[in-house]
């Protein structure tokens, strides 16, 4: 019994994070939406895609059906409002600034990177696969985003993005196996991708191709 | 066990809607396969996943693995034994006027949304994501085969279709909520849905798009 | 307890068969992955892919979650050390003969084919989605790729890939319910679809396109 207060607050953690990660990145991906000339059923199947096709995928993986964003209301209602304010007030959203919403997509992918891999760790996976299923769930929304504008997804060509993910997952799985409880592990492997992929985007840095 | 015969029938009545838009599914499927020039094996799969990729993946989430389209063979026979006549009679199915072809459609989408969302409700999930699983059980297919064709969702860009789904959808969730018998909330919801994308195909009408 | 021995048999040969063929797909995936000039990440993210992506998607509708790829370490390292190889050596992979690289694609074809039927039929699906199930894990992780990489998955216009896999995975559903054993079935599917495939390709079979 007397272990259940910090369980507790890294569930509030997990949720907290996830539902503010979902309203950021549903967002972005309606601006993509509406830069593709979508109607504004587009705009929000892609929020909702872009927000929680990640969490969804990782779910179904580890066998958490429904999942959470489909078992609670609150998750497709938070991405659909999201969306929808883009769809009405596109060209305010416009002139955000980059360096804004980079920062912004930065924390997304932190918390959604390491909630991710937390709950793999809940569900028992193995170290590496956690770690996949905290990369999974960061970045997994974006590709699916880019399959349905048809493209190349853009993590698998641009800079230090996933790269950052699995770092932020990796090091918040080892300070879990190491001991360190579940908040705290998450802050800082939280912390850790963040700032890994705000230098990546400061300093231009890019991960090598291979050549032929 | 008195209430059990209008189960039933509610049961006979979502399989019913399930064979038959799934062999309307199949057949517009395969002729875009056709179309894109595929051989007779590659019709077939996107016969396949027209008609039964939507409902796949709300199985999948919904936690029914195997999904119904694997559980039972005659779902796969239906698709399968539909691609193939396309393939087949490839000439005289080009000839089938477009009016025709956009009515059964549309019946295929009020049958796969309604019986979709009635799963959904089935398996206890709440009213926003069992209209959410409606859509993608009428829409889903689609979507999977423009993917395999390497082009944008039509239902992303194009007029009233995904929309049909989610107020037939919604219709038939709200109807059932309210208390209506499952068999007779299937047919409100259905017959809004195909009378909506009706109107919409006869009056051109086109959902708004955002500007930049 | 007597007929255990013949059951581990089988499970062995389907654990050396899944752990072999993934090497062989990763590095296939991981050399087209450096052609589209994707980053390391990248490579790696479609050396998994086209590796794993079948057998998790097998999984997943067969309800067997976590699957196997995240259940078991092995498999994420496998495709990870072939995937990083490849983009570490692209220039002598570049010069592996055609020849070479298609004999040992159809052998992993020929292995997944049958051990995904084989995973189908222990979990009770029927003969026909067996398979399917088959088939599903042989070209899953290639169709997932090509969506990854943003063109037409090849299997559904190219010679005969699919089929190869389709006639195997039926030989060995159709051997074991005339109760030929499960290591025995196997085989016989596995050398059908290798046997096929070869002959496909050296003798430049193609399947029939339809005609508009």
């Amino acid at each position: 019994m007397a272990p259940a207060p910090p369980r507790r607050a890294a569930d509030r953690l997990v949720l907290g994070c996830d539902l503010a990660a979902t309203a950021l990145f549903a967002l972005e991906g309606a601006t993509a939406g509406v830069h593709a000339h979508l109607d504004v059923f587009g705009v929000l199947v892609v929020a909702f895609a872009t927000a929680l096709g990640g969490g969804i995928v990782r779910d179904v993986i580890l066998g958490a059906t429904p999942p959470a964003s489909f078992a609670y209301a609150r998750y497709p209602l938070t991405a659909f409002v999201a969306g929808f304010l883009v769809f009405l007030f596109a060209g305010p959203v416009r002139d955000i600034p980059t360096d804004v919403i980079v920062t912004l997509d930065a924390a997304g992918l932190a918390l959604f990177a390491v909630s991710g891999a937390r709950k793999a760790l809940d569900y028992e996976l193995n170290w590496l696969s956690a770690i996949l299923m905290g990369v999974l769930t960061g970045v997994g929304g974006g590709v699916i985003r880019d399959l349905l504008l048809n493209r190349v997804p853009g993590v698998l060509v641009i800079d230090v993005y996933a790269s950052a993910a699995l770092v932020g997952a990796a090091a918040m799985v080892l300070a879990s196996r190491r001991g360190m409880g579940a908040a705290q592990a998450m802050v800082v492997g939280g912390v850790l991708c963040f700032a890994l992929r705000m230098v990546a985007y400061l300093a231009h840095w890019n991960l090598p191709t291979g050549g032929f």
